[in-house]
């Protein structure tokens, strides 16, 4: 859980390393900005992959190191004395969570720190710079809004809500590891979207610790409020770049009493976009989920995860979910849309799930495959799967080789980001910028949105010590 | 149409003048942030009731003038050319412009602009800083997006998505007058953010002129977009300081088949919120408003708006709207409802209508007195109103006095923020701080909150010349 913590939290991040030489050693080591590093690391790992990378000119390069501090035995001491028990050191912990779930990046940290209060992190963030905080700090049943400390683990807070009748409006495929503050963080969006809408709407009120250690406290409980400027959109999504989320408060909504999932098949993409205006007319209120796969993401869920495609064999398919308050009303309208769909002839087969382990059964059919398969030894040389929530506009595209091949990488991010520019899209819907997408912001946002963002990133981060690297381009160091 | 424009937009409020000597005129005629003035307004209203306000030692007395400058032949020369015809200086025109709905702020503005395109805007906040502009530029029928310049009428916007079997995610009792771009820029509540939300979560793109006249290009329409911080959230609900909206994009909900409307009665405010808890659940998806009057709000109905009560007299009254797919599960779901309500003796009497007159008749129960009363001589001295939002958690308190009242007034609002603030309530939980409130923000924001508002308005609005003397405290000037 430590590692996932950490990640949600940016204090990988915060903690980012650089090598320096004494010269360039612009911040002194007691200074409030002093950074964790490891200059070991970063000369057996970084610079390769930087060497290679530069070879490659991809945008996606490992980032000029900053002149940040190193860490020393009085730094140590220090996080030590204020975190006993909770300053990691040891090796195989921190090679663990120095690297990402598809091992495409490499951080260089050389501790991991475990904070457990507010007073805490901003003491850290005093001193150089970031939370185990998973406590629930109330429920009011009436209005159904919760405020928690940023370190919950969103599954942990939907056990808690569902004994009270209540559900989190998000719903992620990672819910069992990922963090609420990184989920705001990261402006995560998930399967309740199309239902629920954004985090941006549901995030009544925000605690964040701000680069100079001060304490804002947005943490609110309201879902009106037009006192001033809503200071703590400028936090959700921002990727850690502009503070430190420690707490949030959030609206639930009632649990549905009556939940039903459909698996489909249609012959068009054209044909899918009907049948999901179809079912947003016919089902309503009730629909909470519009998700699709094509057959090639089938054939990989068939061949990798032995999953067996439920229906015949389609181009296109189709999840829907629907979530209500009367098992008798949903089902009828379920059924209703099913027969028009299938009379009209929108789609060509399908089954209906009721019970749980259907439901769930359904739902894994619409797992991406996960980075198991680039790595699978003398399996096909390539595949192109298309997946994802077209309800929210919002589609994956996962392309697999077996081996890392940054040739064809090239060609692919390119091209894709072009097209996707083309026609005004996102080349992040979902995930952020991060480090591998920052320098690729302007493919979705016009300069001059990116130099606002510039300015609002040095009012509230002057010395660029929060998660470094990340979500803003190159330069605007 | 023009004044209420005029309004949304805070034009008025770009346009707000001063009465300056000379040797204080630090913004030459000729600059960029050049601001239309009328000294004669001021040194006959304003002065005076500063004055008297000073007295009264009120925090939201008329704030000290700044130093603009006045509206000179050559300004006007210069609108004309840009705005011909649009350039407005008739005495008649400017001076019901110049005053709100309630009569209770006056402004002294000398001209009255009406761009009709975004180059227009940008070209006047270029000269000193403000918007006709109200076309549809697109809607999508597959994700129900509609794009549109931000001087659209709401109710305009809704009768084309009615056709479209669309509406929109807001719904006011201003709707008939007020404008998509000043309902952002307050970030408007209303009467359907029970059910889809606020603002913050279907307002998908700005197009908004920054001070200096540059023109920032956020006019997305993903529902899911994280590329780099969501720049728009800045002007939602700024009231025209940081910036003026040009044109949104917003996400719309399918039409309900169905409405219907109850008006309960309930003995103490306790059983109120347990009818809320109740219809919850109950009603699920298909709640769409939870409202609430007093007694003595449906006193002031029956006397001055000739409004009968619908049911027998009691302490309180409940409106509750439904609005789903399908009329036979919506009737069945309220009608268990009400049943369980009543069996239950949470209500004590109630009454249902599903066609729209008597739905409007309903609904009509529901609206505040307005000013009207407040004036009316000959009346009763005093009543105390309570009406609102229990299903947003937000409830208006109307006193009413025969005339205007200064020590009444005083006696009231510190009292009822200091109760609001102990309870950590928001003091404007709908309509924005305003000119009026600007200097109680301490007693819903933490002064840190408050400071970095200030930094925000002074990155995006160094010479604080859009819509001065509003939202912020005097001291940030």
């Amino acid at each position: 859980m430590a590692k996932i913590f950490q990640r949600a939290f940016g204090l990988k991040s915060v903690l980012r390393c650089t090598k320096v030489s004494a010269a360039r050693k612009l911040i002194p080591l007691d200074s409030p900005s002093i950074l964790a590093t490891n200059h070991f690391y970063l000369s057996k790992n970084c610079t390769r992959t930087l060497a290679t990378d530069t070879a490659e000119k991809s945008k996606s390069l490992p980032p000029e190191r900053r002149p940040f501090s190193r860490v020393t035995k009085e730094d140590l001491n220090y996080f030590q004395s204020i975190l006993p028990g909770r300053t990691i050191t040891d090796p195989d912990l921190l090679e663990s969570n120095n690297v990402d779930w598809l091992k495409s990046v490499r951080g260089s940290s050389e501790v991991l720190l475990r904070p457990q209060t507010t007073a805490e992190v901003s003491q850290i963030l005093r001193y150089c710079n970031s939370p185990l905080m998973n406590n629930v700090l109330g429920f009011d049943t009436v209005s159904g809004i919760l405020t928690c400390q940023a370190g919950c683990v969103l599954e942990n807070l939907s056990l808690y809500l569902e004994e009270k009748d209540y559900i989190m409006p998000l719903d992620l495929g990672a819910k069992g590891s990922c963090h609420i503050g990184g989920n705001v963080a990261t402006n995560a969006g998930g399967l309740r979207l199309l239902r629920y809408g954004s985090l941006r709407g549901t995030v009544l009120g925000l605690e964040v610790v701000l680069a100079d250690g001060r304490v804002l406290d947005c943490l609110s409980t309201l879902r009106k409020d037009n006192t001033g400027y809503d200071l703590k959109q400028l936090f959700i999504g921002s990727e850690g770049t502009l503070g430190v989320i420690t707490a949030v408060s959030v609206l639930c909504p009632r649990k549905p009493k009556s939940v039903n999932v459909v698996f489909l098949g249609c012959e068009t993409f054209e044909q899918l976009l009907k049948t999901f205006q179809l079912c947003r007319g016919m089902l309503g209120e009730i629909l909470s989920a519009f998700e699709f796969l094509d057959s090639e993401c089938m054939r990989l869920l068939n061949t990798h995860l032995k999953l067996s495609n439920p229906i015949s064999d389609c181009p296109f398919y189709i999840v829907i979910e629907t979530a209500g308050s009367d098992p008798n009303h949903d089902s009828e309208k379920l059924h209703n849309f099913l027969d028009e769909a299938m009379n009209t002839s929108l789609v060509t087969d399908g089954t209906v799930a009721t019970e749980e382990s259907k439901i769930k059964a359904l739902w894994s059919m619409h797992l991406p495959a996960g980075p198991g398969h680039e790595a699978a030894p003398g399996q096909r040389a390539r595949s192109v799967v298309g997946y994802g929530h077209v309800g929210d506009g919002n589609l994956h595209l996962n392309i697999t080789s077996p081996a890392k091949n940054p040739a064809l990488l090239a060609a692919i991010e390119p091209f894709v980001y072009e097209w996707t520019a083309q026609r005004r899209g996102s080349i992040s819907a979902e995930h952020g910028l991060g480090l591998k997408k920052r320098n690729y912001i302007y493919y979705s946002k016009p300069s001059r949105a990116v130099s606002l963002m510039g300015d609002v990133k040095h009012m509230l981060d002057p010395k660029g010590i929060l998660n470094p690297y990340k979500t803003l381009p190159d330069h605007f160091r």
